[in-house]
C-alpha cells in the first residue's frame, strides 16, 4: 500500500522505505522551533535534564513575537531568558525584537523552512510550513526541550483525509474562504490527528500566501498537519530564499487516504466563522441576511492572514475610506519585511489615512494578549484563527473571523460586511 | 509691580486686572484633558457629583494613548469607559485608538490648544503647551472631574524662575538638552511650583519641536508650568492650525522673578540624565570618559521627544546603520500624522531597515507600562521624561534620559555614545 505524502516525509525521515498510519517512529528533526512564551518552558526542561548542547546551532528557531515589544515584566523576563539561552548556544536563527515578526511568517520568509522538511514548534500553528510541502507540527514544551537537545521527535504516523480543491476562487474569496469552509464542512475535530492532504487542480490558483493560511489553521480541524504539493508557485518562493535544497515528496499514487473531501473553489464566497468556533460558518451573503452585526474592532494580521497579499486586499477596501466611528482598526504586518514592503507600495499611508492602526509585528491581540484585547460585551472581526470563548479579551467578547477583505470591509462599514456592498 | 507672563494668563482667566504670587484664584478653562488612565477615575469623580452636562463638549479632550491598543482586559475596560463617557456628551475632541496620538503631541498639532489659553489636564506633562504660549498644567483626576462639570479650576498664582537662553545651539544640541541642562543646574525641585519663563535671544533657535519638549519637562524640575513667549515660530505653527485666535501675553517690563538662570545656548553638549533622577546630568563628553555604559533597549518618542524632528533626528543616525546585536531599539512617532509624515519622507523606512520597531502611537513603554517594559538588570537609554527607580519596569532596571540623537547613535553602538562618535 502506498504512502501519502506526509507519510513519505515521515518515512525518510525516520530512515525507514516505509511507513503505515498508526506507528510510532522516531524521525529527525529539520527545525525546531519556539517563541517567548513556549521556549522558556522548553529552556527549563532543557536544563533540568542537565543538557549542555543543542543538537545543531543552525537548526533551531526562537522568535520573540508573542507579547513584545516587552508588555510587562514578565514578558521582558521570558525574553530575557530566551536571548541569554540563545547567546549561550549561539542560535542562528534568533530573532529578536526588531528584527522579527510572527514566527510563521517569518521562517518561511527567510528560508529556515523548505520543502521536505521535518520541523516542530512549540506552537500549535507550526503547521503553517506544510503549505511549502514541509511536514511541520505543534508541539508542548518538553517536546521541544527534547528536540533541542537530539534533533529528534517521536511521531505517530498519522492517517489523512485528501482535500480535492477544484476550479478557480472567485473576486474576494482567498484561503482564509478555503479552510473556514473546509472546518465548516468537517468540523474542529473533523481531521484529528490526520494529515489534510490538499490536491487537484485548485491548487494552482492558491498563491503561496494562500497556502501558507490554509496549512496555518489545519490546526483548527484538530489535524496533526496540513500539506500542499510542491509546484512552481512552491518552487519559485523558495527560490533565493530556502537555505537549503528542497527535497520534493509526493503522495503515492495508491496512498490511502480516510475519506476524501472535494471542494469547488468557484463556488466558495467569503466566509465568517461566527462565535465560539472555528467550524461555525457562513458565507458573507448568508450574513448579509441578518440582523447587522456590529463590530468594535477589526483585526487584520496574526500568523494566519498578515502576510502581503492579506494587507493588499485590506488596503484595496481601506483606500480612500474611513474606519467607522466606534471601530478601532488593528494591522498588524507579519514581519518587518512585510512591513517595509508595504511602506513600498504605499499601503502603510492607506491604512494609516483610514484612521487604521498599523502596528509593528506582533502576535497579541491573537491571543487577547497585547496591542488589542477585548473589553467585555465588545465584538471583534478578526482575521486570526481562533475565536474561542475570550480569546481576545473578556470571556464576554466576541470574535468572529475572517478574510482580510472582509475585515476591512467591516472596519468601514461598522458591522460584518461583503467587500462588494460597502 | 508687573506680572510674569504665567501670571497675566491666569488673571485675565479669572477676570482680575492683576494677581501676585501665591493668590488663590479661581480661572476659567479653555481645555480640559484626560487620557485612558486618567479619564476614568475623573468620569467616576464626575458621576458621584451627580453630574448630568459638561460644561462644554467642544473643550473637554479625552485621548486614548497609555496602554492602547488595549494592552490587557483591564485596558480595555477603562478605554471602554472613556469612550461611553465621550459618547453620552457628545465630546468632540474623543480620540481613539487608531485616530490618536499621544495626548500632549496631538493637542498641540490638531490645534485644540494654543497661545494665550488656560489648560488643565489629568496627566502631569499637560505643562507641554507653555511652548505655545499657554499657561497648562497637571492636575489630579478629581479636579479633572470638577474640571468637567464647571469649567474652572482653582490655582494658586505661581511665583516664576527667569530662563535666559542666549546664543545658537550646536550639532546635535536639541531641547532635550536644553531642558536636561536647566533640570542639572537647578534639580529637580529646583522650580517647585513656581512657573519657568523661557526668554531671551535664544529663543529664537528654538523650534517649535523644541520648545514642546523643553515645557514638556519644565514638570521634571518641579514647576507649575513652564512657558515661552508667542513669536513668529509659534503663530507660524498655529496658522491654519489653531481652531482659535492665539491671544498672546507677555511679561511686564518689571514683573518679579525669584531668580534668574542665564544658559548659553552655544556651549550645550549633547546631554544624559543618569538613573535614578532628571537632574544627575552628565555631558556626552563626561560619558565618554567613563568606561561604556552598555544598554539593552533605546526608547525614541513620547510626548516629550515623539515629534517628526525627534524622528528626523533619530534617522539620520540610524540610516544606512544596523541597530546594535543585544539592544532594541523602539521608536514611536508622536501621533499618525507624524506617522504618516515620516513614511513620506523615508523616516519609517530607515528605522526598519536598521532593525528597528517602528510602532503605532502610544505611551506604553515611557511609564514601563506597554511596548517595551525592562526585565530585571536591564539598561535603557530614552528620550522620555522620567527615570525614577522601576520607571520603565523591573525595579532592578536603570533608564538614561537623553535626545533622540543620542538614543538613536546608542541603539547603534550598543552603549551611550556621542552621534558624532559612531
Amino acid at each position: 500500500m502506498g504512502m501519502t505524502m506526509t507519510q513519505k516525509i515521515l518515512a525518510a525521515h525516520a530512515g525507514l522505505d516505509h511507513v503505515v498510519a498508526g506507528q510510532l517512529i522516531e524521525a529527525n528533526l529539520d527545525v525546531v522551533l519556539a517563541n517567548d512564551i513556549t521556549a522558556p518552558v522548553a529552556i527549563n526542561e532543557f536544563e533540568k535534564c542537565g543538557a549542555d548542547a543543542v543538537f545543531d546551532n543552525t537548526r533551531i528557531a526562537l522568535v520573540l513575537d508573542h507579547f513584545t515589544p516587552n508588555k510587562d515584566i514578565k514578558a521582558a523576563e521570558q525574553c530575557l531568558q530566551t536571548r541569554n539561552f540563545a547567546n549561550k548556544y549561539d542560535i542562528k536563527n534568533f530573532f529578536d525584537v526588531g528584527q522579527m515578526g510572527i514566527e510563521h511568517a517569518l521562517l518561511p520568509e527567510k528560508g529556515i523552512v523548505g520543502p521536505g522538511d521535518c520541523v516542530i514548534g512549540a506552537d500549535s500553528h507550526t503547521c503553517t510550513y506544510g503549505a511549502l510541502g514541509a511536514f511541520s507540527t505543534g508541539v508542548g514544551s518538553t517536546d521541544m526541550a527534547a528536540g533541542m537537545i537530539t534533533g529528534k521527535a517521536w511521531f505517530k504516523v498519522p492517517s489523512a483525509i485528501k482535500v480535492v480543491l477544484e476550479g478557480k476562487p472567485g473576486r474576494w474569496v482567498s484561503g482564509k474562504d478555503v479552510i473556514l469552509h473546509l472546518i465548516g464542512e468537517i468540523g474542529v475535530d473533523g481531521a484529528l490527528y490526520k494529515s489534510l492532504e490538499f490536491t487537484g487542480k485548485g491548487v494552482e490558483y492558491l498563491s503561496m500566501d494562500d497556502r501558507l493560511c490554509i496549512a496555518n489553521m489545519a490546526i483548527e480541524a484538530g489535524a496533526k498537519n496540513g500539506i500542499f504539493p510542491v509546484d512552481g508557485v512552491t518552487l519559485e518562493y523558495c527560490e533565493g530564499r530556502f537555505q537549503r535544497q528542497p527535497v520534493i515528496f509526493s503522495a503515492d499514487a495508491d496512498a490511502e487516504y480516510d475519506s476524501t473531501v472535494t471542494i469547488d473553489l468557484s463556488t466558495l464566497r467569503p466566509t465568517v466563522a461566527f462565535p465560539h468556533l472555528p467550524e461555525n460558518t457562513k458565507t458573507i451573503d448568508e450574513v448579509a441576511q441578518m440582523e447587522p452585526i456590529a463590530i468594535q474592532q477589526s483585526v487584520i494580521g496574526s500568523c494566519t492572514n498578515g502576510r502581503i497579499e492579506d494587507l493588499r486586499a485590506a488596503a484595496k477596501i481601506l483606500a480612500g475610506r474611513k474606519v467607522a466611528k466606534g471601530v478601532r482598526c488593528i494591522v498588524i504586518p507579519g514581519t518587518q519585511d512585510i512591513y517595509l514592503q508595504a511602506i513600498k507600495e504605499g499601503i502603510a499611508e492607506v491604512f494609516i489615512k483610514a484612521g487604521a492602526v498599523f502596528s509593528t509585528p506582533t502576535c497579541g491581540p491573537c491571543l487577547g494578549g497585547h496591542m488589542g484585547v477585548l473589553a467585555k460585551g465588545e465584538r471583534a472581526i478578526s482575521t486570526t484563527n481562533r475565536n474561542f470563548v475570550g480569546r481576545m479579551g473578556h470571556v464576554e467578547s466576541e470574535v468572529y473571523l475572517a478574510s482580510p477583505a472582509v475585515a476591512a470591509a467591516s472596519a468601514v462599514a461598522g458591522y460584518i460586511a461583503d467587500p462588494d456592498k460597502i
